[in-house]
């Protein structure tokens, strides 16, 4: 497999990043993702839903990591979450982290303070237009991030098929392609149009080093092709698993509720909850549309392998 | 390029088959893909708005191709249009076409027929459980569409990247990509997927030989990547380009109006008024999300030949 500048960009062997999924994505993971040539990305509150603690969490679980691997790894910031508050930001900074991949808000709020550090910036995107002005803002590369991502997703509905073109077409950093890849046919896919690596959440969920419920990972590889919906379209659109509760939202949507009253659900607490407690029938289970492509519970490390193996023979093939 | 199982079913040099669009895939279009190399398709109501005239249209297309290329070329049947009625098939088969795309309706109603007289179907699906349909019921390919596709929509908005593995992995058929593909990177990253071919249709739109109206073309060109949006969602979904029409529509849509209150709207006569007369603001623009990428009208043979060359460039850099 050839080196793009994701690459060189991170000090890392293959361009695969692991999502930086809210609670879930926690040292054992990413450095399961490390060691195996990608570049794992520890969630600040990764097994603590107490955000209060967040702080110490954030310090101890990227200690843990550094602990399982001596290779590259970073840390995934919402900025929906930190807002300009920059503490958490700073932890990882003290503690060595030299890579942060961001979204959720704007790229104008940390990212020169971020390279002022000698911190690697990536920045989610899901337009060409948000394209833009991150570059413009100075990051390093852009994740441009299909419809086909799980949890909060773009009003604009860009698919990966045709974001990653025409964003790769817009900027001249680095597109890393996220959204809807599970294996090596989705990872020579997403460089074919131009992409330089890929970011993958769902597909690492369903990892015996992740931390989210065994529940919550068997409803990933028990989901089909058609299982997974957006609910929240008009507010802040969520994809998740079908289930009781989304089909609530749906009903309640088709029914004209106002953005207002559905913008809370599914809340935080409710994914929280199928998170940590499996509770996969009430509660959202948030993932991304490729859940129906993952029918098995693997290591982080066959992930990123199978996929460089995989490639090789797919590219022949071409 | 490799030649794929679908080069040797349609006895075609590339595996690009240009989208049977209804109203203007034309004899002029269809011979100009198909002297290319591609498949071209006629629309039996191609540059005829009266369903009363179709039968003579379509057999006059259809001479008029074979006066244009001696290579094969298909016609376009939407089961919705067409029934359980055979006659426009029949003329099909007298004046010997030698391969379909279908959709809009069962696989059962028409396949064996058409196979018997040594026609080869090609079935559009948008999901696993309609392909494995449409294999069990003796199509020779699936054209897999994503939720990119112009024109009427699948509910389950699967999109090409997680559709395609899905529908190659479930079925032995050839699988055709259809939804998001303008340009030898679409292409590309499709047969890396596992299709072995691709359907186009936006991007041969925007061609000089087709017949839409110049202001359809031009509102194809001037799109950007957020310039399309499904409509009739809960009824029968549609992919156009934005519009005062498709904003009056998610108005009413948000503000709960039922299905049948949507569901002709945009009528028929609404999309033809824009194909036909060019009232691209009033009416519709049906099209791809994939229009953002088409930045100008060239001829269909040199859309063909830009993939084919793209292409070999293309998989000597993964």
């Amino acid at each position: 497999m050839k080196k793009t500048r994701v690459c060189e960009l991170l000090g890392i062997e293959y361009p695969i990043i692991q999502g930086g999924m809210s609670l879930i994505a926690n040292a054992e993971l990413a450095s399961a993702v490390s060691n195996a040539g990608g570049l794992g990305i520890i969630s600040p509150n990764a097994g603590e839903p107490d955000w209060g603690k967040v702080a110490e969490n954030l310090r101890s679980q990227i200690r843990k990591a550094r602990s399982l691997t001596d290779k590259p790894f970073g840390v995934n910031f919402s900025i929906q979450l930190i807002g300009e508050d920059r503490s958490l930001i700073d932890i990882a900074i003290e503690e060595g982290v030299r890579a942060v991949t961001m979204g959720a808000g704007s790229p104008a709020l940390h990212t020169s303070y971020l390279k002022e550090h000698g911190v690697r910036v990536l920045h989610v995107v899901a337009s060409v237009r948000h394209a833009k002005g991150a570059e413009k803002n100075g990051v390093d590369a852009v994740i441009a991030e299909g419809y086909e991502s799980g949890g909060i997703n773009s009003p604009d509905e860009l698919t990966t098929f045709v974001l990653i073109p025409q964003v790769v077409d817009a900027v001249s950093i680095p597109v890393v392609a996220a959204g809807g890849i599970a294996d090596a046919r989705g990872f020579a896919a997403a460089l074919a149009l131009g992409a330089e690596g890929v970011q993958m959440g769902t597909r690492f969920i369903a990892t015996h080093e992740c931390i989210a419920n065994q529940n919550y990972k068997n409803a990933i590889v028990a989901a089909s092709d058609t299982s997974t919906v957006i609910t929240g379209r008009g507010s802040v659109p969520i994809r998740g698993l079908k289930s009781e509760l989304t089909r609530h939202i749906q009903e309640a949507e088709n029914a004209g509720a106002s953005s207002e009253k559905l913008l809370t659900v599914p809340s935080p607490e409710s994914a929280d909850a199928a998170v940590q407690q499996g509770d996969t029938v009430r509660d959202g289970v948030i993932c991304g549309a490729v859940a129906g492509m993952i029918d098995g519970i693997v290591s982080a490390g066959d992930v990123v392998r199978s996929i460089v193996e995989g490639y090789d023979r797919i590219v022949a093939g071409l």
